[in-house]
Protein backbone atom coordinates (compact mmCIF):
# COMPACT_ATOMS: atom_id res chain seq x y z
CA UNK A 1 0.00 0.00 0.00
CA UNK A 2 1.42 3.14 -0.91
CA UNK A 3 -0.45 5.25 1.82
CA UNK A 4 -0.10 6.75 4.68
CA UNK A 5 -1.04 8.11 8.31
CA UNK A 6 0.51 10.02 10.58
CA UNK A 7 -0.91 11.49 13.88
CA UNK A 8 0.24 14.59 14.47
CA UNK A 9 0.75 16.71 17.64
CA UNK A 10 -0.53 20.33 17.23
CA UNK A 11 0.48 21.20 20.99
CA UNK A 12 -0.88 23.46 22.93
CA UNK A 13 -1.93 26.29 20.38
CA UNK A 14 0.54 29.00 19.83
CA UNK A 15 1.97 27.88 15.94
CA UNK A 16 5.41 28.44 17.91
CA UNK A 17 4.93 25.09 20.03
CA UNK A 18 4.99 22.91 17.05
CA UNK A 19 7.93 21.07 16.37
CA UNK A 20 9.28 21.59 12.71
CA UNK A 21 8.83 17.67 12.05
CA UNK A 22 4.92 18.26 12.62
CA UNK A 23 4.76 21.30 10.88
CA UNK A 24 6.38 19.03 7.61
CA UNK A 25 3.59 16.33 8.29
CA UNK A 26 0.95 18.62 8.07
CA UNK A 27 2.98 20.10 4.94
CA UNK A 28 3.35 16.88 3.16
CA UNK A 29 -0.50 15.92 4.20
CA UNK A 30 -3.73 15.52 1.28
CA UNK A 31 -6.40 14.70 3.84
CA UNK A 32 -6.63 16.28 7.44
CA UNK A 33 -8.30 14.85 10.02
CA UNK A 34 -9.33 15.43 13.30
CA UNK A 35 -11.69 17.67 15.79
CA UNK A 36 -13.43 20.56 14.29
CA UNK A 37 -11.17 23.39 16.74
CA UNK A 38 -7.69 21.38 15.81
CA UNK A 39 -8.75 20.92 11.93
CA UNK A 40 -9.10 24.75 12.13
CA UNK A 41 -6.09 25.63 13.24
CA UNK A 42 -4.11 24.06 9.96
CA UNK A 43 -4.44 26.64 7.40
CA UNK A 44 -5.95 26.14 3.81
CA UNK A 45 -4.33 25.41 1.40
CA UNK A 46 -4.38 23.80 -2.75
CA UNK A 47 -4.73 20.13 -2.90
CA UNK A 48 -5.66 19.79 1.20
CA UNK A 49 -9.06 17.81 1.81
CA UNK A 50 -10.06 18.66 5.46
CA UNK A 51 -12.65 16.28 7.68
CA UNK A 52 -13.72 17.78 10.42
CA UNK A 53 -15.93 15.83 13.16
CA UNK A 54 -17.17 16.80 16.40
CA UNK A 55 -15.69 15.44 19.23
CA UNK A 56 -16.51 11.72 21.06
CA UNK A 57 -15.93 10.22 17.65
CA UNK A 58 -12.58 9.46 17.96
CA UNK A 59 -12.71 5.58 16.83
CA UNK A 60 -15.19 6.74 13.65
CA UNK A 61 -12.73 9.30 12.93
CA UNK A 62 -9.67 6.92 12.98
CA UNK A 63 -11.44 3.99 11.02
CA UNK A 64 -11.85 6.79 8.23
CA UNK A 65 -8.36 7.94 8.44
CA UNK A 66 -6.89 4.59 8.07
CA UNK A 67 -9.29 3.95 5.52
CA UNK A 68 -7.99 7.00 3.17
CA UNK A 69 -4.83 5.55 3.84
CA UNK A 70 -4.99 2.24 2.42
CA UNK A 71 -6.32 4.11 -0.35
CA UNK A 72 -3.40 5.65 -1.07
CA UNK A 73 -3.82 9.17 0.22
CA UNK A 74 -1.28 10.81 2.53
CA UNK A 75 -3.24 11.48 5.95
CA UNK A 76 -2.36 13.81 8.60
CA UNK A 77 -4.82 12.69 11.85
CA UNK A 78 -4.65 15.94 14.31
CA UNK A 79 -5.03 16.11 17.39
CA UNK A 80 -4.65 18.80 20.88
CA UNK A 81 -1.07 18.87 22.24
CA UNK A 82 0.37 15.44 22.34
CA UNK A 83 -1.31 13.08 20.22
CA UNK A 84 -0.60 9.68 22.14
CA UNK A 85 -1.81 11.60 26.06
CA UNK A 86 -5.54 11.64 26.45
CA UNK A 87 -5.88 12.09 22.42
CA UNK A 88 -6.63 10.14 18.94
CA UNK A 89 -3.00 8.30 18.88
CA UNK A 90 -4.92 5.47 21.03
CA UNK A 91 -7.87 5.67 19.06
CA UNK A 92 -5.71 5.37 15.61
CA UNK A 93 -3.99 1.83 17.47
CA UNK A 94 -7.30 0.45 18.52
CA UNK A 95 -9.10 1.18 15.38
CA UNK A 96 -5.93 -0.41 13.69
CA UNK A 97 -6.38 -3.60 16.04
CA UNK A 98 -9.97 -3.80 15.41
CA UNK A 99 -9.23 -3.08 11.52
CA UNK A 100 -8.59 -4.72 7.79
CA UNK A 101 -5.37 -6.90 8.42
CA UNK A 102 -3.72 -5.12 5.83
CA UNK A 103 -3.85 -1.76 7.22
CA UNK A 104 -0.94 -2.99 9.24
CA UNK A 105 1.01 -2.93 6.38
CA UNK A 106 0.68 0.86 5.97
CA UNK A 107 3.10 3.71 6.93
CA UNK A 108 1.99 4.90 10.66
CA UNK A 109 3.69 7.17 12.13
CA UNK A 110 3.00 9.51 15.70
CA UNK A 111 4.76 13.53 15.69
CA UNK A 112 4.98 13.94 18.99
CA UNK A 113 3.29 17.44 20.35
CA UNK A 114 4.22 19.75 23.52
CA UNK A 115 1.14 18.01 25.98
CA UNK A 116 -0.97 20.60 28.06
CA UNK A 117 0.83 19.41 31.39
CA UNK A 118 4.21 20.58 29.54
CA UNK A 119 2.80 23.49 28.09
CA UNK A 120 0.84 24.85 31.53
CA UNK A 121 4.37 23.86 33.76
CA UNK A 122 6.63 25.81 31.62
CA UNK A 123 4.02 29.07 31.54
CA UNK A 124 4.75 28.77 35.82
CA UNK A 125 7.34 27.84 36.59
CA UNK A 126 8.93 23.99 37.23
CA UNK A 127 5.41 22.13 39.02
CA UNK A 128 6.03 18.89 37.15
CA UNK A 129 9.85 19.13 39.14
CA UNK A 130 9.59 15.80 40.74
CA UNK A 131 7.43 12.50 40.31
CA UNK A 132 4.04 13.15 39.00
CA UNK A 133 1.50 11.70 37.26
CA UNK A 134 -0.82 11.85 34.06
CA UNK A 135 -5.42 11.10 35.09
CA UNK A 136 -8.15 11.76 32.60
CA UNK A 137 -10.85 12.34 34.82
CA UNK A 138 -13.13 11.49 32.35
CA UNK A 139 -15.37 8.38 33.19
CA UNK A 140 -16.85 8.46 29.84
CA UNK A 141 -14.35 5.09 28.99
CA UNK A 142 -13.22 4.57 32.62
CA UNK A 143 -15.49 3.68 35.90
CA UNK A 144 -15.32 5.89 38.42
CA UNK A 145 -14.19 3.65 41.13
CA UNK A 146 -10.94 3.08 39.03
CA UNK A 147 -10.71 7.17 38.50
CA UNK A 148 -10.83 7.70 42.44
CA UNK A 149 -9.00 4.69 43.39
CA UNK A 150 -5.90 6.09 40.92
CA UNK A 151 -6.54 9.76 42.33
CA UNK A 152 -5.88 8.02 46.06
CA UNK A 153 -2.72 6.18 45.18
CA UNK A 154 -1.22 8.64 43.41
CA UNK A 155 -2.22 11.20 46.22
CA UNK A 156 -1.00 9.22 48.92
CA UNK A 157 2.23 8.46 47.30
CA UNK A 158 3.12 12.15 47.43
CA UNK A 159 3.20 12.54 42.99
CA UNK A 160 2.29 15.68 41.37
CA UNK A 161 -0.92 15.18 39.70
CA UNK A 162 -1.85 16.55 36.20
CA UNK A 163 -5.97 16.07 35.77
CA UNK A 164 -6.25 16.21 32.23
CA UNK A 165 -10.28 16.16 30.69
CA UNK A 166 -11.80 17.71 34.18
CA UNK A 167 -14.69 18.56 33.86
CA UNK A 168 -17.37 18.88 31.01
CA UNK A 169 -21.28 19.79 30.54
CA UNK A 170 -21.74 16.30 30.82
CA UNK A 171 -19.53 15.93 33.77
CA UNK A 172 -20.63 18.93 36.05
CA UNK A 173 -19.33 17.60 39.50
CA UNK A 174 -16.21 14.80 39.25
CA UNK A 175 -13.49 17.85 39.34
CA UNK A 176 -15.14 18.53 42.70
CA UNK A 177 -15.18 15.42 43.57
CA UNK A 178 -11.68 14.45 42.91
CA UNK A 179 -10.94 17.94 44.69
CA UNK A 180 -12.30 16.68 47.81
CA UNK A 181 -10.67 13.30 47.74
CA UNK A 182 -7.09 15.63 47.78
CA UNK A 183 -8.18 17.84 50.33
CA UNK A 184 -8.51 14.29 52.68
CA UNK A 185 -5.28 13.14 51.76
CA UNK A 186 -3.17 16.51 51.01
CA UNK A 187 -2.85 20.09 53.18
CA UNK A 188 -5.32 22.72 52.80
CA UNK A 189 -2.20 25.25 51.44
CA UNK A 190 -1.49 22.85 48.99
CA UNK A 191 -0.36 24.84 45.75
CA UNK A 192 -3.38 24.00 42.49
CA UNK A 193 -2.96 25.37 39.14
CA UNK A 194 -5.69 25.84 36.60
CA UNK A 195 -4.46 26.66 33.55
CA UNK A 196 -7.02 27.21 30.72
CA UNK A 197 -6.10 27.01 26.94
CA UNK A 198 -2.50 27.71 27.78
CA UNK A 199 -0.72 29.76 24.93
CA UNK A 200 -4.24 30.82 23.32
CA UNK A 201 -5.12 33.96 23.24
CA UNK A 202 -8.29 32.83 25.80
CA UNK A 203 -5.23 31.97 28.10
CA UNK A 204 -6.48 32.31 32.17
CA UNK A 205 -3.55 30.61 34.40
CA UNK A 206 -4.72 30.41 38.60
CA UNK A 207 -2.69 29.52 41.11
CA UNK A 208 -4.43 28.96 44.25
CA UNK A 209 -4.58 26.55 47.63
CA UNK A 210 -6.15 23.21 47.20
CA UNK A 211 -9.04 25.27 49.58
CA UNK A 212 -9.47 28.06 47.28
CA UNK A 213 -9.49 25.47 44.58
CA UNK A 214 -12.45 23.41 45.29
CA UNK A 215 -14.98 26.61 44.36
CA UNK A 216 -12.88 28.04 41.48
CA UNK A 217 -14.55 27.66 37.99
CA UNK A 218 -13.35 25.60 35.21
CA UNK A 219 -13.86 24.45 31.26
CA UNK A 220 -13.43 21.62 29.16
CA UNK A 221 -9.83 24.06 28.25
CA UNK A 222 -8.45 23.53 31.68
CA UNK A 223 -5.59 21.72 32.86
CA UNK A 224 -4.86 21.09 36.52
CA UNK A 225 -2.22 20.83 38.36
CA UNK A 226 -2.55 19.43 42.55
CA UNK A 227 1.12 20.06 44.03
CA UNK A 228 3.20 17.07 45.94
CA UNK A 229 3.71 18.16 49.82
CA UNK A 230 6.79 19.77 48.42
CA UNK A 231 5.39 21.72 45.61
CA UNK A 232 5.91 25.24 46.71
CA UNK A 233 5.69 28.83 45.34
CA UNK A 234 8.27 31.85 44.86
CA UNK A 235 6.47 35.05 44.90
CA UNK A 236 7.10 37.87 42.21
CA UNK A 237 6.94 41.93 42.88
CA UNK A 238 4.58 41.64 39.78
CA UNK A 239 2.02 38.67 38.32
CA UNK A 240 1.66 35.10 39.71
CA UNK A 241 4.14 33.46 41.75
CA UNK A 242 6.55 31.01 40.36
CA UNK A 243 5.27 27.25 41.38
CA UNK A 244 7.91 24.47 41.63
CA UNK A 245 8.58 21.07 43.24
CA UNK A 246 11.99 20.63 44.72
CA UNK A 247 13.89 17.61 42.82
CA UNK A 248 14.38 16.58 46.85
CA UNK A 249 12.80 13.80 48.76
CA UNK A 250 13.76 14.33 52.00
CA UNK A 251 14.33 10.75 53.94
CA UNK A 252 10.84 9.40 56.09
CA UNK B 1 17.16 44.43 35.68
CA UNK B 2 17.88 44.28 31.79
CA UNK B 3 19.17 40.43 31.58
CA UNK B 4 17.23 37.41 31.25
CA UNK B 5 17.28 33.75 31.63
CA UNK B 6 15.30 30.99 29.57
CA UNK B 7 15.41 27.22 30.17
CA UNK B 8 15.17 25.69 26.94
CA UNK B 9 13.86 21.94 26.23
CA UNK B 10 15.80 20.69 23.06
CA UNK B 11 13.72 18.01 22.78
CA UNK B 12 15.07 14.13 22.59
CA UNK B 13 17.94 15.22 20.09
CA UNK B 14 16.47 15.03 16.41
CA UNK B 15 16.11 19.42 15.75
CA UNK B 16 13.11 19.04 13.82
CA UNK B 17 11.65 18.19 17.04
CA UNK B 18 12.44 21.49 18.51
CA UNK B 19 9.91 23.75 18.45
CA UNK B 20 10.11 26.96 16.90
CA UNK B 21 9.57 28.87 19.27
CA UNK B 22 13.02 26.69 21.84
CA UNK B 23 14.68 27.60 18.46
CA UNK B 24 14.01 31.54 18.41
CA UNK B 25 15.67 31.50 22.20
CA UNK B 26 18.79 29.88 21.51
CA UNK B 27 18.51 32.05 18.24
CA UNK B 28 18.34 35.28 20.86
CA UNK B 29 20.82 34.02 23.83
CA UNK B 30 24.24 35.45 24.26
CA UNK B 31 25.01 32.92 27.02
CA UNK B 32 24.50 29.23 26.20
CA UNK B 33 24.64 26.89 30.02
CA UNK B 34 24.31 23.14 29.91
CA UNK B 35 25.27 19.76 30.57
CA UNK B 36 27.79 19.27 27.68
CA UNK B 37 26.34 16.68 25.23
CA UNK B 38 23.31 19.30 25.39
CA UNK B 39 25.38 22.68 25.41
CA UNK B 40 27.29 20.31 21.73
CA UNK B 41 23.67 20.19 20.34
CA UNK B 42 23.55 23.92 19.66
CA UNK B 43 25.21 25.27 16.86
CA UNK B 44 28.57 27.79 17.52
CA UNK B 45 27.97 31.00 16.30
CA UNK B 46 29.91 34.78 17.17
CA UNK B 47 28.49 36.31 19.58
CA UNK B 48 27.38 33.03 21.43
CA UNK B 49 29.37 32.00 24.69
CA UNK B 50 29.26 28.84 25.97
CA UNK B 51 29.13 27.85 29.12
CA UNK B 52 29.13 23.44 29.55
CA UNK B 53 29.41 21.79 32.43
CA UNK B 54 29.44 18.37 34.07
CA UNK B 55 26.51 16.44 34.66
CA UNK B 56 25.19 16.74 38.48
CA UNK B 57 26.34 20.50 39.41
CA UNK B 58 22.81 21.36 38.49
CA UNK B 59 22.60 24.11 41.44
CA UNK B 60 25.92 25.71 41.14
CA UNK B 61 24.55 25.73 36.82
CA UNK B 62 21.46 27.34 37.68
CA UNK B 63 23.21 29.95 40.05
CA UNK B 64 25.73 31.04 37.28
CA UNK B 65 22.85 31.53 34.56
CA UNK B 66 21.00 33.43 37.13
CA UNK B 67 24.04 35.28 38.12
CA UNK B 68 24.85 36.39 34.43
CA UNK B 69 20.76 37.45 33.93
CA UNK B 70 21.24 39.30 36.75
CA UNK B 71 24.64 40.88 35.48
CA UNK B 72 22.13 42.03 31.99
CA UNK B 73 22.90 38.98 29.92
CA UNK B 74 20.29 37.25 27.56
CA UNK B 75 21.00 33.39 29.29
CA UNK B 76 19.79 30.38 28.06
CA UNK B 77 19.97 27.36 30.09
CA UNK B 78 19.71 24.07 28.00
CA UNK B 79 18.65 20.56 29.19
CA UNK B 80 17.29 17.40 27.10
CA UNK B 81 13.63 16.92 26.66
CA UNK B 82 11.64 19.06 28.48
CA UNK B 83 13.10 21.23 30.89
CA UNK B 84 10.05 20.45 33.55
CA UNK B 85 10.55 16.76 33.86
CA UNK B 86 13.64 15.74 36.01
CA UNK B 87 15.53 18.26 34.23
CA UNK B 88 16.89 22.28 34.51
CA UNK B 89 13.69 24.08 35.51
CA UNK B 90 13.39 22.66 38.79
CA UNK B 91 17.55 23.48 39.99
CA UNK B 92 16.65 27.36 38.49
CA UNK B 93 13.92 27.38 40.81
CA UNK B 94 15.79 26.20 43.99
CA UNK B 95 18.61 28.51 43.05
CA UNK B 96 15.74 31.65 42.51
CA UNK B 97 14.41 31.02 45.47
CA UNK B 98 17.30 30.55 47.84
CA UNK B 99 19.36 33.46 46.05
CA UNK B 100 19.17 37.32 45.72
CA UNK B 101 16.06 38.53 46.15
CA UNK B 102 16.79 41.03 43.17
CA UNK B 103 17.09 37.79 40.98
CA UNK B 104 13.02 37.48 41.45
CA UNK B 105 12.91 40.52 39.14
CA UNK B 106 15.08 38.96 36.01
CA UNK B 107 12.49 37.98 33.18
CA UNK B 108 12.69 33.90 33.61
CA UNK B 109 10.91 31.91 31.18
CA UNK B 110 10.98 28.35 30.41
CA UNK B 111 10.46 26.91 26.81
CA UNK B 112 8.89 23.65 26.80
CA UNK B 113 10.14 20.42 24.61
CA UNK B 114 9.53 17.08 23.92
CA UNK B 115 10.41 14.81 26.74
CA UNK B 116 11.48 11.54 26.34
CA UNK B 117 8.78 10.11 27.07
CA UNK B 118 6.37 11.63 25.15
CA UNK B 119 8.96 10.76 22.07
CA UNK B 120 9.46 7.11 22.69
CA UNK B 121 5.91 6.84 23.06
CA UNK B 122 5.78 8.05 19.43
CA UNK B 123 8.12 5.99 18.16
CA UNK B 124 6.35 2.57 19.30
CA UNK B 125 2.58 3.66 19.01
CA UNK B 126 0.87 5.13 21.85
CA UNK B 127 2.02 3.12 25.10
CA UNK B 128 0.99 6.23 27.20
CA UNK B 129 -2.74 6.33 25.61
CA UNK B 130 -4.21 5.79 29.20
CA UNK B 131 -3.28 7.24 32.61
CA UNK B 132 0.58 7.43 33.45
CA UNK B 133 2.83 8.82 35.77
CA UNK B 134 6.57 10.27 35.25
CA UNK B 135 9.02 8.43 38.09
CA UNK B 136 12.82 9.18 38.51
CA UNK B 137 14.58 6.01 39.60
CA UNK B 138 17.80 7.76 41.13
CA UNK B 139 18.09 7.88 44.74
CA UNK B 140 20.74 10.66 44.45
CA UNK B 141 17.91 13.28 45.84
CA UNK B 142 15.28 10.88 46.95
CA UNK B 143 16.06 7.87 49.20
CA UNK B 144 15.03 4.25 48.20
CA UNK B 145 12.48 3.61 50.32
CA UNK B 146 10.61 5.98 48.90
CA UNK B 147 11.03 5.36 45.10
CA UNK B 148 10.08 1.59 45.70
CA UNK B 149 6.97 2.78 48.03
CA UNK B 150 5.77 5.50 44.92
CA UNK B 151 6.52 2.45 42.05
CA UNK B 152 4.15 0.09 43.93
CA UNK B 153 1.49 2.18 44.30
CA UNK B 154 1.15 3.32 40.56
CA UNK B 155 1.70 -0.43 39.76
CA UNK B 156 -1.11 -1.33 42.16
CA UNK B 157 -3.11 1.32 40.54
CA UNK B 158 -2.07 0.33 37.07
CA UNK B 159 -0.99 3.44 35.63
CA UNK B 160 1.77 2.99 32.99
CA UNK B 161 4.63 3.78 34.40
CA UNK B 162 7.39 5.72 32.72
CA UNK B 163 10.90 5.25 34.33
CA UNK B 164 13.33 8.18 34.15
CA UNK B 165 17.05 7.64 34.91
CA UNK B 166 16.79 3.62 35.71
CA UNK B 167 20.26 3.25 35.53
CA UNK B 168 24.42 4.72 35.84
CA UNK B 169 27.76 3.46 36.40
CA UNK B 170 27.43 5.13 40.37
CA UNK B 171 23.39 2.67 40.13
CA UNK B 172 23.63 -0.17 38.71
CA UNK B 173 21.22 -2.59 40.12
CA UNK B 174 18.01 0.32 40.62
CA UNK B 175 16.50 -0.62 37.39
CA UNK B 176 16.83 -4.76 38.35
CA UNK B 177 15.00 -3.78 41.40
CA UNK B 178 12.60 -1.38 40.07
CA UNK B 179 11.29 -4.61 37.24
CA UNK B 180 11.72 -7.34 40.68
CA UNK B 181 9.08 -5.15 42.16
CA UNK B 182 6.84 -4.65 39.18
CA UNK B 183 7.29 -8.80 38.29
CA UNK B 184 5.49 -8.78 41.85
CA UNK B 185 2.20 -6.68 40.69
CA UNK B 186 2.12 -7.20 36.73
CA UNK B 187 1.90 -10.44 35.00
CA UNK B 188 5.03 -11.72 33.51
CA UNK B 189 3.96 -10.76 29.35
CA UNK B 190 3.39 -7.26 29.98
CA UNK B 191 5.18 -5.05 27.68
CA UNK B 192 7.84 -3.15 28.75
CA UNK B 193 9.63 -0.77 26.10
CA UNK B 194 13.91 0.12 26.28
CA UNK B 195 14.03 3.35 24.18
CA UNK B 196 17.46 4.40 23.87
CA UNK B 197 18.90 7.42 22.48
CA UNK B 198 15.02 8.11 20.76
CA UNK B 199 15.90 10.11 17.50
CA UNK B 200 19.46 10.10 17.97
CA UNK B 201 21.58 8.52 15.51
CA UNK B 202 22.55 5.76 18.03
CA UNK B 203 18.84 5.09 18.78
CA UNK B 204 17.96 1.66 19.80
CA UNK B 205 14.38 0.15 20.87
CA UNK B 206 13.24 -2.97 22.15
CA UNK B 207 9.78 -4.47 23.34
CA UNK B 208 9.69 -7.42 25.61
CA UNK B 209 7.70 -9.02 28.11
CA UNK B 210 8.10 -8.22 31.75
CA UNK B 211 9.94 -11.12 32.13
CA UNK B 212 12.93 -10.94 29.15
CA UNK B 213 13.19 -7.07 30.42
CA UNK B 214 14.90 -8.09 33.56
CA UNK B 215 18.64 -9.18 31.37
CA UNK B 216 17.82 -6.86 29.27
CA UNK B 217 20.59 -3.88 29.20
CA UNK B 218 20.01 -0.41 29.63
CA UNK B 219 22.44 2.59 30.28
CA UNK B 220 21.70 6.16 31.04
CA UNK B 221 19.83 7.20 27.86
CA UNK B 222 17.27 4.72 28.22
CA UNK B 223 13.73 5.19 29.10
CA UNK B 224 12.01 2.87 30.35
CA UNK B 225 7.95 2.27 29.81
CA UNK B 226 6.42 -0.90 31.82
CA UNK B 227 2.53 -1.58 30.58
CA UNK B 228 -0.52 -1.38 32.21
CA UNK B 229 -2.78 -4.56 32.27
CA UNK B 230 -4.19 -3.39 29.18
CA UNK B 231 -1.20 -2.38 27.27
CA UNK B 232 -1.23 -4.15 23.86
CA UNK B 233 0.60 -5.74 21.09
CA UNK B 234 -0.10 -5.35 17.43
CA UNK B 235 2.60 -7.04 15.42
CA UNK B 236 3.69 -6.06 11.92
CA UNK B 237 5.13 -8.50 9.31
CA UNK B 238 8.28 -6.30 9.33
CA UNK B 239 9.92 -4.01 12.13
CA UNK B 240 8.71 -3.82 15.96
CA UNK B 241 5.08 -4.05 16.97
CA UNK B 242 3.37 -1.05 17.89
CA UNK B 243 2.58 -0.42 21.34
CA UNK B 244 -0.33 0.72 22.90
CA UNK B 245 -2.95 1.15 25.92
CA UNK B 246 -6.51 1.19 25.06
CA UNK B 247 -8.30 4.58 26.43
CA UNK B 248 -10.63 2.45 27.79
CA UNK B 249 -10.71 0.35 31.55
CA UNK B 250 -13.65 -2.12 31.92
CA UNK B 251 -15.48 -1.99 35.34
CA UNK B 252 -13.56 -3.71 38.30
Amino acid sequence: MSGSLTVVGLGPGDPSLLTESARRALDAAEDLIGYIPYVARVPERPGLVRHASDNRVEVDRARHALELAASGRRVAVVSGGDPGVFAMAAAVFEALEQGEPAWRDLAITVEPGITAMLAAAARLGAPLGGDFCALSLSDNLKPWDVITARLEAVLRADLVVALYNPISRARPWQLGAALGIAAEIRAADTPVVFARAVTRPDEALRVMTLAEARDAPADMATLVIIGASATRLIPRAEGLPFVYTPRSVAAR
